[in-house]
């Protein structure tokens, strides 16, 4: 048996990325039949809808599947930055008409807790993946005694050795060319943070589990150099935003298929912490990487108005448009489809 | 014949990254010698010191080489930005007691002009690269008669567009992770810039011309994995930065060899053009990239003096510390030795 089908049983070397706020049951389904790895992201469900995928999950597959958690330290909310992004933002506001009080509080992302560990007991997925580091340790043992696999990024030599150090089953080497979350959390300065080309060699070098690569993989060629350069698997993202099963919006289904698409930065407008996305209006004006938002998970409250009346007029402006810095794979195919056309290709 | 050995006339298909003021003839010597394709950076050369290394050349190796040549436009150089940059700088100046008014005109880099056309000409290097663009056409059709090869690096799918639309032998695709100067020269904004993995494939599918791959390749996994991504060679720098035959200074060296040698950023303090540094004091406090510093070439000169101080003690704080994202290939080991070893490990 190869490396990558012990640690994921999957019939191909791939992760389907987990993607937040951008898909659902329905993305990992297909993945999975096809012979990939389909991830559940769980970062923005509700116990009840996490419920409810896994459900889906149980019966749309007999295959692998991957269910994918935040594992962040959840700040105590600032009321006093809070209120000076609000001013911070306020013009835009104003611009559309819309009062200044309206702004809901900041979305939450609940970290990884005992009611999800429940869940896993009950749903046995085949892996479970964590970003931003590791559970506490109780926590992540409730999830080792399912015999799920365990796997979690890193974004650094350092948070490299320091998985490795928890017995962790398979780490993720997440290059800076990856669309979304950075899952850094040994640090917060953004200029560490290396592409895969320079990381997965280095990682490999340091850690004893297996490595998947992640970012910048778009096609048969980028998988196979991935390989090449010692990862066992990769994880794509990006590819699949396109595929009808993914919940992909309107406005970023059409940012992604615009030449300007190729133009990313880190930004922490949208939620505190840098991810990567289209630039796009708001990252253009007020700066990609900004001290006034409030910290994850916090920051995307204010934004939300402005978000909905931007998209409801087609645009973008104030929306987060994750997405790699490679999205010459993506396709709108079918997610099944697509997994395989990346190993044909 | 391969295509790269049409190309650049090697055994190996790698190219020694022309790197101007870390290097001479010694290193191009070495590498040429050992069958790859030694590089003469002259940006940083009077027309009188190119001739002599162009001599060294020719005596030191019969193999193909390189001369490498800057081709920017020279802009005039401006007053106030000039006397707002020192200003910005006074404080250091004042900390080591060091005269406000003692540092240089900001260090000189002549784009490619007919003296040094005139010197291909005598000297007919087999490969001539150039960096920022191409030069005006009559001095490219000057170059191109001598039989030279000609390349040039692209740092976006649409400056890769622009060079196979003027003909060229080859197009560098230079990775984010490169260290020295990025050869952006139809965009300035670095948010533009992406990776290796990234680039290499999407320059592959929109040129006729062969591609090199350059940034973040430091052992033979990441050459495989740049061949694999569809280039025919590759272009290695950071690599050579600790063979003695390099004039790498001392605290470059020693900065090399740190930890903190993975921490690089893209920074515009030193010469006016975004370039990879090891960050050091100078970019941690005015920030790495800054619209304070004159435009290239003239932002080094307000530096000189800090830096030489900071230097004769021992500390890079004001030194342009080029790296690119990957050090891990750095050996303190003969330049030919190096060469066999990149296609051995």
């Amino acid at each position: 048996m190869s490396e990558y089908s012990a640690l994921l049983g999957t019939e191909y070397p791939i992760i389907q990325a987990p993607m937040a706020g951008v898909q659902d049951s329905a993305l990992a389904i297909a993945v999975s039949n096809a012979g990939g790895l389909g991830s559940v992201p769980c970062a923005m469900l509700t116990i009840d809808a996490m419920r409810v995928e896994f459900t889906a999950m149980r019966s749309g597959t007999q295959r692998p599947w991957n269910a994918n958690f935040f594992c962040h330290e959840q700040p105590a909310p600032d009321v006093a930055r809070e209120a000076s992004w609000r001013a911070a933002l306020a013009p835009y506001y104003d611009e559309f008409g819309i009062p200044r009080d309206s702004a809901p509080a900041g979305q939450g992302r609940a970290p990884f807790n005992d009611a999800m560990a429940d869940l896993v007991e009950e749903f046995r997925p085949t892996v479970v993946s964590f970003h931003f580091g590791l559970p506490p340790a109780l926590l992540l043992e409730r999830v080792r005694a399912t015999g799920a696999k365990i796997l979690s990024s890193a974004t650094t030599v350092d948070e490299a050795r320091w998985l490795d150090a928890q017995g962790i089953d398979g780490i993720i080497a997440q290059g800076v060319e990856a669309g979304g979350h950075r899952g850094m959390f040994l640090t917060d300065d953004v200029s560490t943070q290396v592409s895969t080309l320079a990381l997965v060699p280095q990682i490999v070098q340091s850690v004893r589990a297996p490595v998947i690569a992640a970012g910048g993989i778009a096609d048969a060629r980028g998988i196979q150099a991935a390989l090449v350069l010692g990862a066992v698997a990769v994880q794509i993202g990006t590819a699949y935003l396109l595929c009808p099963e993914a919940t992909t919006s309107r406005v970023h289904r059409t940012a992604l298929q615009q030449p300007s698409a190729g133009h990313t930065a880190l930004t922490n407008l949208f939620t505190g912490r840098p991810a990567r996305s289209i630039v796009n209006r708001l990252m253009r004006e007020v700066g990609p990487l900004s001290s006034a938002p409030p910290a994850f998970p916090y920051a995307g409250g204010a934004i939300t108005p402005l978000r909905a009346r931007a998209e409801s007029e087609g645009r973008g402006d104030f929306s987060p448009l994750w997405a790699g810095q490679n999205v010459s794979g993506c396709r709108a195919i079918p997610a099944a489809e697509l997994t395989r056309l990346l190993f044909t290709m």
